[in-house]
């Protein structure tokens, strides 16, 4: 093991005292941040989510509730649910909990949301504010990994940042952060995916790999170029019968081979994961500012 | 000279067109599609575009009005003649010419027209609509090289694109058009712009290569990969004292040493220029049917 390794949990933990002070300045001022959770149904995986959304909001400050909806919700409950708080002045941010029921249009529900309190990131105009370098809300998780290498100094300027994944929430928003005009972006930035021919050849030119494909240990040492920074987005589950849950958590990058080869990497967990809560903490907050000026 | 050349005309006329036979039936059912285009000022260049833009309507079918405004309007007095135009039910689609003169805000403007008429596909819900393949507008410029490829059946499937510039209109859509998960797309796709480190090792790499630098012959011939095509989007006026203007037109490609090897290359005039208003009449065709569904 080489790489050094970068602990999103220091960073994450960072960005969280930051922004527990920026609550206090604004509580100073009247301003009460807050953040509705919309939970719909009983996916295990998602109600964890949730619960350490409002432990984190509950631990910096910041007023949250969740709405635990049936999973049998029509659209339009759901729909009448999302106006009453787009219209609620409590709610600085609204977050709608993904995966949804499939009896649900998620992407109606996104488009739903008012930009203004669109803290994930995903509506259309905030996903256009994003590219065009207008202010905003961006995605949590790559926002998260910026805040990880600004944390460390890793500069992107002038490198060729390499994108592996394409997805609405990861690859794309990371792809289009990497390039902008201006301080702690800069770099030359590709994004590869399923299609792409000859991945190795495209990924050994990376100077920073970040890696959102959503396959176990997909990247291997081989395709690394030596000293690179790699950034690992996944988080699956392997079966592992040698251990007590008779599985692992693995990330997309294989990572006994890429620690080796690279000068720096996210283990999983506790790489990228922890920042995607924090990043939701700075987007309530920068809510309640915009709603307050 | 090797490469095939890439005549935009041809493709511009394949698809007005289109669009003339579209019109045709849209008037049947009554639906009659109209374009308003501001103008603002006196500046040469976009009266010459204007006057082009209000032509190809006029040949198409399509009802067109120009407002010209006296150079020195103001932001509000802007801003009330684009409320009207966003409520007048015969526009369905609404152009500011660009550049505006210094007083006015060309992003406030841009907001401000209703996305369902914004057909150059500038405001940032078309912008993000692009990125998540949605429904909505595309940046003209960009969408026409989309269909000199498609015309010319040059695949992007798994290959390796590079756009040269980092623009709002061009290079930033154009990247995120090319890796989509579609057909006539998925090609690994890069970006380049003034801060990229070693530009040449990067446009090597690329089987299709669009550039929008902005530097008149900006790419020479040892930064193109042999055999690869290459979409110069550059219209620069250079200083010829032997020609009658005093000037010729170049693009941000030379041409001369690109052509000898390039599979195939667009002229500059001729190439990407022609497609831009064949595109804006495509957006306002389809302003007029998304707006009478």
């Amino acid at each position: 093991m080489k790489a050094m390794l970068l602990n999103g949990k220091d960073v994450a933990k960072s960005v969280r005292e930051s922004v527990k002070h920026e609550v206090e300045a604004l509580k100073k001022e009247n301003i009460y941040p807050g953040l509705a959770v919309v939970l719909v149904g009983e996916d295990p995986a998602s109600k964890v989510y949730v619960r350490n959304k409002g432990r984190t909001c509950e631990k910096l400050g910041i007023f949250s509730e969740t709405i635990t909806l049936p999973k049998d919700v029509s659209q339009k409950e759901l729909n009448t649910i999302i106006d009453k708080l787009n219209h609620d002045p409590k709610f600085h941010g609204i977050l709608v909990q993904m995966p949804l029921p499939r009896q649900l249009d998620a992407s109606e529900i996104i488009h739903r949301i008012r930009p203004e309190k669109d803290v994930d990131g995903f509506h259309p105009e905030n996903v256009g504010r994003l590219i065009l370098d207008e202010e905003g809300f961006q995605p949590c998780t790559p926002a998260g990994i910026m805040e990880i290498l600004r944390y460390y100094k890793i500069s992107l300027e002038g490198k060729h940042a390499v994108v592996v994944g394409r997805s609405n929430i990861v690859g794309k928003p990371m792809l289009n952060m990497l390039y902008q005009k201006k301080k702690d972006a800069n770099a030359t930035a590709t994004i590869c995916h399923t299609r792409t021919q000859d991945m190795g050849a495209i990924t050994r030119t990376a100077d920073v790999l970040i890696v959102a494909a959503g396959v176990p240990e997909f990247v291997t040492g081989d395709m690394i170029k030596p000293g690179a920074v790699v950034i690992d987005v996944g988080m699956n589950r392997v079966d592992d019968p040698s251990t007590d849950k008779g599985y692992r958590l693995t990330g997309d990058v294989k990572f006994d081979e890429a620690s080796e080869i690279a000068s720096a990497i996210t283990p999983v967990p506790g790489g990228v994961g922890p920042m995607t809560i924090a990043m939701l903490m700075v987007n309530t907050v920068k809510a309640a500012k915009f709603q307050n000026r």
